[in-house]
């Protein structure tokens, strides 16, 4: 354990990737290597970038990785796929078009967590691997996440920056349902804004921030429209980015976005149920038989057990 | 109380309302009304019908609320906005359309259920609203939900039936997300069966289907084109519904859909979550704070926490 918490201190990918598979895995004892390494934390800056797919992603995070990496900064990059469930890492392909930076430049370490049909743990396991690359030395690290789902939801509280990725043709029905993701981002992105309607995406969006009005910590979203195939408008993203943490600095704002009360309170719910349903196994499929023959409802089932747990 | 179970008892609307609102606001005393009323429900059939925005499920819904009315069946819908977290409800324009059957027909009785911004809460406000809907009387239960998320995989637990909608032309991109929904379909639709590349989809779902291979409950899920604007295709899906109904009571498979472990479960770690947060709220703050000073990592502080519940 010392050796590899060691070469994880002095970067090595190897130990980092293996750390990050036990944390995706759920082994008990990746935890102790959380509890060692957490001191070393806190040093990288966190993006998070959402968009549904097909937006033209992976593209952009290539790009941005690019942008960093000729500032000579090293990069870690979490793809997150919470998208299915059952069959575990649908939109995967992605990820591989972006690891042809990871072949050729030890600066950039590219990881794909899934879902192992637990949504609740994905969110921890993603806050976990942010751990790992910081203390791994990643002085930015890139959270790639699909639509606006709860690990959606909790990764825009990990992340310092939020960057929304929206497409032009999206069609009415999309654009309704983003409504939810309007609140989480500091900085918006029409992505593929050489095509038809880019103009019409990006009023909608100024309206909907608009209407939205003044946001409770005072940042203004910034909106910038990119074509990610050609590396049109990145620069002024990246820039975009730069402005949200020199905000976040000089606010104060960003002791608040580096661990939140959400977070713990998310990971004591994860580590309680896992402890309770060790213990009441039996009892939960003794009752639901009862559930179904109507001899008890749900409610008093739930308080015969939660019972059984405090005493 | 007693009036108001009562009124429920004999399928009146308004009370049914009242309780689900209760519900849906997470009141505290709507607990003792659904543990009155649980021994009078388990006679309606319970379908679900999610899909993408867009994918005309509104219109479907509605064609298969009037055929289920033409065989002098009641009718129960409720629509689950799991969407938008935030703002809540905005694709409930939708749902505006459907109650027409509402304002002339008490034999349809179509409610919205969204987010309070707690997700976990949802799946468990619409099975509450689910057995009111029973203990009315209702004969089918139809939960509209949108796209797949936890509440979508929810639902699906619940429904004895789930058809998925699919549409020509969504891309190639939401096909792919589109991989965790093949294995909750009893049931799929092509739904505006008449544009372009309907058989392209149909052609897809099948070929998954057929890669999956046999499902454990060994039901093959079949493939309906419906056009839900003429009602094309409609008398066919209903077909479908009872085929699988029968398929479920004659190899006594109804039963596991009763009710399930997994929501028993979901109930007691809610209602944990609310008492433990009630307790530690204090003890949480002062965490936060330590943890973001580096005095302590947050696997620590959950020990801590949950040792102080525990005691």
């Amino acid at each position: 354990m010392k050796k590899m918490i060691e070469n994880i201190f002095s970067g090595d990918i190897h130990s980092a990737a293996s750390l990050i598979t036990m944390i995706e895995n759920s082994r008990e004892d990746s935890i102790d290597y959380i509890k060692e390494i957490f001191p070393h934390t806190g040093n990288a800056y966190v993006i998070g970038i959402t968009g549904s797919p097909g937006a033209g992603k992976s593209t952009l995070v290539s790009e941005v990785i690019s942008s960093y990496r000729k500032q000579g900064k090293t990069v870690g990059v979490i793809a997150v796929d919470s998208s299915s469930p059952f069959t575990g890492g649908a939109v995967l392909g992605d990820r591989i078009r972006m690891q042809k930076h990871e072949a050729d430049d030890k600066g950039v370490f590219v990881r794909s967590m899934a879902t192992r049909g637990n949504l609740g743990g994905l969110s921890r396991a993603t806050r976990d691997a942010v751990f790992v690359m910081d203390a791994m030395g990643r002085d930015i690290i890139i959270i790639e996440t699909v639509g606006v789902g709860q690990v959606e939801l909790d990764v825009a509280k990990m992340a310092y920056t939020t960057a929304v990725v929206l497409t032009p043709g999206m069609g009415d029905d999309i654009q309704a349902i983003k409504a939810g993701i309007m609140e989480i981002g500091d900085i918006f992105l029409i992505n593929k804004a050489d095509l038809d309607g880019a103009g019409r995406v990006e009023k909608d969006v100024f309206y909907m921030l608009h209407i939205r009005g003044a946001r409770h910590d005072n940042w203004q979203p910034e909106i910038f429209k990119t074509v990610a195939l050609t590396g049109e408008g990145i620069p002024e993203f990246v820039q975009g980015i730069e402005k949200h943490r020199k905000f976040l600095l000089e606010t104060g704002l960003i002791d608040n976005k580096k661990y939140t009360k959400g977070q713990l309170i998310n990971l004591i719910k994860e580590r309680l149920e896992i402890m309770v349903l060790h213990d009441i196994d039996g009892s939960v499929d003794e009752c639901v038989q009862k559930i179904v023959h109507k001899e008890i409802d749900p409610y008093t089932a739930s308080d015969i057990i939660i019972n059984k747990i405090k005493s």
